[in-house]
C-alpha cells in the first residue's frame, strides 16, 4: 500500500431538479429529492401559477432558495435546472417532455409515460436527439429488494425457468377519486386503471422474464369502465413463444393488493407489497425452491424461506439517486445516456398498447409489436 | 341443574371402511382412518390380488383383523364393510362407485371424481338411489383453517365482495411420474394435470365464492400436453355474471406451489399452501383488510395480519371423521344423506368440463352448464 494520501474524489455537483406541476405524487418525489441529497437538489418548482408553486414549496419543506415559476415554460427557461420531474396528466406528457428535452433538460417522467407507444416514441426520440437521460418514475425498480429478487431469478438453481407469473395491483378508490381524479378522466389519463395500476403489473411481469416481450396478449373479459369509458378494472393474459404465461389484474375497486407470484421449474417467488412495501425501510418476500412433499404428502420439505431486505433510503430516493448518477455522468463526465431505462419503459408501453387493443377488439388475441 | 346423573351417550360404532385399491394415496388415507378412530376403522382391503392387499396392510400398519380381499367384488361382498374409500384410476370410478352404492356401501371417492359431469351424475344417482353418503376426498376442505378463512369471507366487513381470485397448484413431477404415473395415461386419468392439480384450483375458486357457478369459462392458451395428448399444464379464466373473475393455473412441470389469492372490495386473503399445509399440525394464511396507504404513500396502514390455525389431527383424518359422522347418522340414526358434498363435487366437475371443452375448441368461451 502506498503511504501517499490520495486527494478525495470531489463530490459531484447535485443534479438541480425542476418539479413541473404540483400533483399529489410530486410531494412524495420532492421529499425523495431532499432525501437523495447531495446527489439531488430541488432547484425550482413550476406550476400554472406562482402562488401554487409557492404553496407547494412551503407545504413540502423545500429550501427557501427554490425558485418558483408561474408557468411550465418559465421552468424550462431556467438555466439552472438540469433535469425535470414531470408528474403532469398523461395527455400532456408528449408536449412537455419533448419541450424539456429540447431545452437540454433530463427527464424523469411519471407513469404511464404516454397514452400509446407511438406517443412515447416521440418523447424518447426527443431525449435521444438532445442527449438527455430518460427514466420513468417506477419506484419499486430501485428498491434493493428488487435487486435481491433479481439475483434469485438469475440464479438458475433457485427458480429455474420461469413458466407462470401472476400479478395483481389494486386499491380501493373512494368516491371522490372515482369522480374527480385525473386517472378517471378521458382527456387526462385515458388509460385509467390500466395506465396506473396496470403499468406496475406489466412492468413486474416483464421484470420477471428479464424484459423479453410476450408474443401475444389476450385481455380478460368484462373490464369495468366508468361512464366516460375509462377503464376502472381490467386485466390480461400474456403469452410468450416459449410457453411462459402471465396474468395480471388491475383495479381501482378492490382492497390494496400488490402481488407478484413467479413460478419456475425449480422455485416459486411471492411478494405481496411490490409497488409500495408495507414499511418504508424494509421489503419482505418469500422463496420456495426445490420444494418436495414430506413423507405421505403430509407437509413440505423444505419449507419456503422468508427474506426481508432493509433499505436506509426509501425506494423513491434511490430512484432519484440512480437518475442523478446517470445525469452527473452525462453532465460532468461526458458519458452517454443509459438506454436500459427507456428500453424498459418502451416495452411496458408496447404491452399496454396490446392489452388496450385486445380490450377494444373484443378480447381477441393481439400480437405484441416489437 | 338436575342432580340426577345422565347415562353417557353411547359412543357410535365405528364406520367400517373397505379400502378399494392400493394406490399410493391410499397409504395416506388409511393412516387417516387409523387417526380418525374410534369414528373410523379399517375393516378390509381389496385389491386385484390378495397378496397385494396383504402387502398394503402390512406396510401401513393396519390391524391384524383387517380382512384381505383378492378382488374388488369380494370387498363389496363383505357384509361387514359400511363404506368404501375408492382411489382407483378415474376411468374406473363409474363402474366401482356405482357397484359400491348398489351394495349399500357409502362412498368416499378420490378426485377427480369422474372424467366428466355426465359420468359423475351416474355415480351420484346410484348413491342417491341407494341412500348412501357420497363425498369426494378433497382433504383441505376439512382443515380448521379452511373454516376460519370461510368465516372471514362470510364476514362482509373483512373481505367484502369477492371480485378477483387467483389459484395456482403445481408440482414438479419427476421423469418416472411423467412417463408412468396413472395421471399421465389417457386410459386411466385422461384429465391429467387438470383433473389432478386443477381439481383443487377449481374447488378453491368455487369455495371462495361460496359455490356460485361461473357463467362462462375461457381456457388459457398454450396448454402443455404429453405425447398421448394428456394435459400436463393448463389453466383458465372463470367469469361470473356479477363481474367476479378467477384465473387458475395447474401444472406437473413447475415447483410445488399451492396458492389461493382472494381480492375483495374490503380485503385480501392469501394462502400459499392450501392443498397440503407446510406443516401437518398448523395452517397459516394472511389477511389484509381496509388497507390504506400511509402518509405520502410510504407504506401500508394497517398492515396485513398473519394467522396460524392449529389442528390436532391432520386434515385427512378430519375428512374421514366428517364422513363417518354422516355415515353414522344414516346407519344408526335414520338421518338422510348430506347433499352438500355431492353438490360441491358436481359443481367442481361441471367447471372442469367447461375448461376441458374450451381447451378442445380453441380457447373459445364456454358457458357453464348448471
Amino acid at each position: 500500500m502506498s503511504s501517499a494520501a490520495t486527494a478525495p474524489e470531489p463530490e459531484p455537483r447535485p443534479v438541480r431538479f425542476g418539479i413541473m406541476g404540483c400533483a399529489s405524487i410530486a410531494r412524495k418525489v420532492s421529499r425523495a429529492m431532499l432525501l437523495a441529497a447531495p446527489a439531488a437538489a430541488v432547484a425550482a418548482v413550476g406550476s400554472r401559477s406562482e402562488a401554487k408553486a409557492r404553496l407547494f414549496a412551503a407545504d413540502n419543506g423545500l429550501p427557501a432558495a427554490t425558485r418558483l415559476h408561474g408557468s411550465y415554460e418559465a421552468l424550462l427557461d431556467d438555466p439552472d435546472v438540469d433535469a425535470v420531474y414531470l408528474p403532469l396528466p398523461t395527455s400532456l406528457h408528449v408536449r412537455w417532455a419533448v419541450a424539456a428535452a429540447g431545452r437540454g433538460k433530463h427527464v424523469l417522467l411519471e407513469k404511464p409515460t404516454a397514452l400509446c407507444a407511438a406517443d412515447l416514441d416521440v418523447i424518447l426520440a426527443a431525449c435521444e436527439e438532445n442527449g438527455v437521460q430518460f427514466m420513468d418514475s417506477t419506484m419499486w425498480m430501485h428498491h434493493p429488494r428488487t435487486a435481491k429478487m433479481r439475483q434469485l431469478l438469475d440464479d438458475r438453481s433457485t427458480i429455474g425457468d420461469v413458466r407462470v407469473i401472476n400479478s395483481v395491483f389494486s386499491f380501493r378508490a373512494d368516491e371522490d377519486f372515482l369522480q374527480n381524479d385525473i386517472r378517471v378522466k378521458p382527456d387526462l389519463d385515458a388509460l385509467g386503471a390500466l395506465g396506473d395500476a396496470g403499468w406496475y403489473c406489466i412492468r413486474a411481469i416483464l421484470w420477471a422474464v428479464d424484459y423479453s416481450l410476450p408474443r401475444n396478449v389476450v385481455a380478460l373479459r368484462d373490464p369495468v369502465k366508468n361512464q366516460a369509458g375509462v377503464l376502472i378494472a381490467c386485466g390480461a393474459t400474456l403469452y410468450w413463444a416459449d410457453g411462459k404465461i402471465a396474468t395480471f389484474h388491475c383495479s381501482f375497486l378492490t382492497n390494496l393488493t400488490m402481488d407478484i407470484t413467479v413460478v419456475g421449474t425449480n422455485g416459486t417467488l411471492h411478494v405481496t407489497d411490490f409497488v409500495i412495501p408495507y414499511e418504508e425501510k424494509s421489503g419482505p418476500f418469500s422463496v420456495a425452491s426445490e420444494s418436495n412433499f414430506a413423507e405421505l404428502h403430509t407437509g413440505w420439505v423444505p419449507q419456503p424461506s422468508r427474506h426481508v431486505v432493509a433499505t436506509e433510503l426509501p425506494q423513491e430516493a434511490l430512484m432519484v439517486q440512480e437518475f442523478c448518477r446517470l445525469v452527473q455522468g452525462i453532465r460532468d463526465g461526458g458519458a452517454g445516456v443509459e438506454r436500459k431505462w427507456p428500453s424498459i419503459t418502451r416495452k411496458t408501453q408496447v404491452v399496454m398498447d396490446a392489452v388496450k387493443t385486445s380490450i377494444d377488439n373484443g378480447f381477441q388475441s393481439v400480437d405484441v409489436a416489437s
